[in-house]
């Protein structure tokens, strides 16, 4: 029996990723045949005269200068992890030069990108590691630590460090074994390169689950989940992912940080905490010991429709402070429910039937006060025993009654899991067709969440006129939620990264002056490293990179980002 | 309604306070009219031929030397917070130069102490804080922070700084208002001086808890709790100190940190578990923002009696790993047990139906395999609305039922409740008559629980022949749980310090056999240095160095603890 349904058949032999595009080549969106009626879609609600076509460069096409790695580094380098483990073809570079982020992308289909690693190496050891950060540390060479490569705030925006020569990528994929599992403690220890479904996969063989779910799931590591505060889909039962590490061991240029195994200590400022957002800054993160749960005897997720943002909030807000047992309450707003609606018909045919059968849904709707336009769609999931999760469902209820909501059935819910992976690849198909989409995510507590939903909203579609934002609240706390927006607009011809440069900074700009963070779970990295300076301050600032100095005393690791400057 | 009985009328005006015991001179032990029946039972289970009379020295006659201070720098210290908020007498000075450790007490009894703070300083505002550590990093003055002065592991112990001319104490107490609750998110900003009673019933005034309930609640404040990761004994439902954070300001004399108002965020490593253990190294604590929970609708605390330690060790980890809620699962081992219910018959008199009722309780017991010397108690407490109570009541049962436990009735858990804050008092008394008693503490995960646990008793007993040992386990996780030891000893007449160094060196060297942290909730402070240094390793002890020196330029505060050299 397996948690959900996981597609864990993915092939990731490096030529098999798309190495400018979403998720692997035998990979794509579901709805992909439906592809001309959501391009008809988008003309409409953008009054375009026309879609025009965006394809973009080819590979052999992209402006990648000569690798800076002499041949003596090259030797060396390939010396300490075996020559099939250092790359320095095209592909290999260029994959590992930029994220998943709408910019990255964006740089890499119009050859915009300007700066490229000089080689990736693939360590398989702590010792191949221990001898790598030596060397570059030696001999001037920056380095980004790769896990899935999914990062959309520039995490792996080659930037070379000041005074050194070249920028190695340091892809930790092969590191990807499930050493030991404690049945007793719950608790695995595993290496961190290890990706999403085998990591998953495996447990499951054996009963386990670690309930960890992002949106980056098939593409992104556990690693890479650490380094940058990753939350997963079922966060509200499982914790992010800096609540669910129990130890880990982080391996940097001055020696190896490795946190006891303990369930709670008061040792000192937690370096759980501190290799947790890490970003890369500090060191190669090779294990992590996780807490395990036994698969969930059963699951109920489903659809609950509210008249319009405020109740829903609100509804959410109860759940957690009457603390009942829920793996996620998601909710999407009036904009983001009517894109969703709009998604679900496609492909459905218009029998007469379902004509009648819409009206009168509509005609119900409406009389309920649940309008087109304002209603918002709240997913609920539970996980648990049978009794937890029909529990958990009876205390809800008279939650979402009293907040005039009605009951959608667990159709959304399926529906739901079923395509839970699958968006990402949607973007792989509207950039060709001159459309633009990002997703920008905060969070705030509870007193303030309305007004800055609101708030993000009008940034967002302020900053791209024509453009159509929409938001959903996809995690949520005793004190608060996390807002995660999302922003389709029609890519500017002519100057299409200072259009997204111009929105990023706006909305930044709107979540700082709310005292939100800059990100919730998605991190800092480059894109967001003035806005994360800003909110925490100087001291703050300077507190975190000098610990990085006596890490890091080159400065060798991920530069340019987050605390270093 | 108060969520809990709590002494809040006690008084904390200095003098009033005991400067080498526990508590205030108005408040004492319980069973204080039992004393020499205590006595006697000490002595028959020591076999001590008598009971020797071991008095303090008292304060006019502690060794104290003059101020370090210059009559200038005392002058511009008062400058900063006027001159009633400077303290140099004698008992202020004695008062804030030791924690309340058995070691300090022990010292201050038999006038050993060798270091002490200079002057004592009251500051009311952070804008007084911030001129105290410009002015003593300019002028070579050593700062240790001081809450409710409560540390048992060294952490006020007085350390002057490499080239430092004296020792300040800031004592924090007279900041301790409560700044503003935000109903809608559960949160409440309040100032770190604070000390437990106030802050829990100012907030039970409006319905609200912390549920936060060290053994030291009385005499502790939040800024201390949050600078040594302190843990209530409800930690089961509200988590320790550094869970239930939602932001901090530290003041550092390089500037201010404060953390941002959200419920999760993805910005770099969190600074809030930097300040949460920081034990005064890193700044003063000013301000904290906790979640607040409304005071639960009823509670429910009853014991069980388990046939020996393993059955109630896994009954312990089943119910977490149930997912059941509960406030505490707190077990006492085979040798606590039996203090505990030799204390329970104390003052009760032996009346035929008593003696009859005993006899038959005994014999049910040793039916049931309920032996003596084996047989170990769990209390439990829940604590939330009606049905959530009742419901964990349901689904514990089976669980103790399957481990062989026998239900011992409410009465066991409302006298805990009752006598929580009142054990410390105990030692006043004891270490009159000759008699040591100390507590240390760790934890580590299921899986090597039970081995710990006898590991701990056997390296207590054999590191002072003649000692009774006893554990219990206060707190428990989804992977492990703290253990918690109770020494009870004749003090050494000639050495007893050497005594307590060597017994601290032996049960601390067994921890770090069994790779357990050196404390769950006391923290490090002086007397754990060498273990969290050696279990921390040094690249991890010199990046917080690291840090440090960028907040302390000058390493004024707190020198010679945790991870300063």
């Amino acid at each position: 029996m397996f948690y959900h349904e996981l597609n864990s058949k993915i092939d990731y032999t490096r030529t098999n990723l798309r190495w400018n595009a979403w998720g692997a080549n035998d990979q794509d969106f579901g709805r992909k045949a439906q592809m001309p009626q959501i391009l008809e879609l988008l003309k409409r609600e953008f009054q375009l005269d026309t879609i025009r076509e965006t394809p973009a460069v080819a590979l052999e096409d992209i402006h990648l200068p000569k690798s800076k790695l002499s041949p003596a580094d090259l030797k060396n380098l390939s010396s300490f992890v075996g020559k099939n483990n250092l790359k320095v073809d095209r592909f290999e570079r260029v994959f590992h030069s930029a994220g998943r982020s709408y910019y990255d992308v964006l740089r890499l289909h119009t050859n915009k990108l300007k700066s490229f690693v000089d080689a990736v190496v693939y360590p398989q050891k702590d010792s191949e590691i221990i001898k790598i950060l030596e060397y570059c540390s030696k001999n001037k060479i920056s380095i980004i630590p790769f896990g899935g490569g999914s990062s959309v705030v520039g995490g792996l925006e080659v930037i070379k460090g000041k005074g050194q020569k070249a920028v190695l990528s340091l892809d930790t994929t092969r590191m990807a074994e499930i050493l030991s599992i404690d049945p007793i403690s719950l608790t695995a220890t595993i290496q961190a390169g290890i990706y999403g479904p085998k990591l998953e996969h495996e447990l499951n063989l054996k009963r386990y689950t670690l309930g960890h779910f992002p949106q980056s799931f098939e593409y992104s590591t556990l690693g890479g989940w650490v380094a940058a505060r990753s939350a997963g889909q079922q966060s509200n039962r499982y914790g992010k992912i800096e609540e669910i590490i129990a130890s880990a061991k982080l391996i940097s240029p001055s020696g190896v940080v490795e946190t006891l195994r303990a369930p709670a200590a008061s040792i000192g400022p937690d370096w759980n905490q501190i290799i947790a957002g890490s970003e890369g800054l500090l060191g190669i993160i090779t294990e992590v010991t996780v807490k395990l749960h036994k698969i969930p005897e059963t699951r109920k997720y489903f659809g609950l429709v509210f008249p319009e943002i405020r109740s829903s909030l609100n509804f959410i807000r109860k759940a957690n402070h009457a603390e009942i047992k829920t793996s996620m309450l998601r909710l999407s707003d009036a904009n983001e429910t009517r894109l969703y609606e709009y998604l679900g018909q496609l492909g459905k045919k218009n029998t007469p039937i379902r004509i009648l059968k819409n009206l009168i849904q509509n005609a119900v709707l409406k009389l309920k006060g649940l309008e087109e336009g304002k209603k918002c769609v709240v997913l609920v999931g539970l996980d648990g025993s049978r009794l937890d999760v029909a529990r958990s469902f009876e205390a809800l209820k008279p939650l979402w009654q009293k907040a005039g909501a009605l009951y959608a059935g667990e159709k959304l819910g399926q529906n739901w899991i079923h395509g839970r992976f699958n968006m990402p690849y949607l973007r792989n198909h509207i950039m060709q067709f001159g459309m633009g989409v990002d997703t920008m995510e905060t969070s705030t507590t509870y007193d303030r969440l309305e007004d800055l939903h609101q708030a993000g909203l009008e940034a967002l579609e302020a900053s791209i006129p024509g453009s159509k934002a929409m938001c959903h609240l996809s995690h949520s706390y005793h004190d608060g939620a996390c807002l995660y927006y999302t922003i389709l607009f029609p890519m500017d011809e002519k100057k299409p990264e200072e259009q997204w440069l111009k929105m990023k900074k706006k909305v930044s700009d709107t979540f700082a002056n709310h005292k939100a963070p800059i990100s919730h779970h998605h991190g800092v990295g480059f894109d967001h490293k003035s806005w994360y300076q800003n909110a925490l301050g100087k001291t703050g600032v300077a507190g975190l990179n000098g610990l990085k100095k006596v890490l890091d005393q080159k400065e060798v690791l991920n530069p340019g980002k987050l605390f270093h400057s």
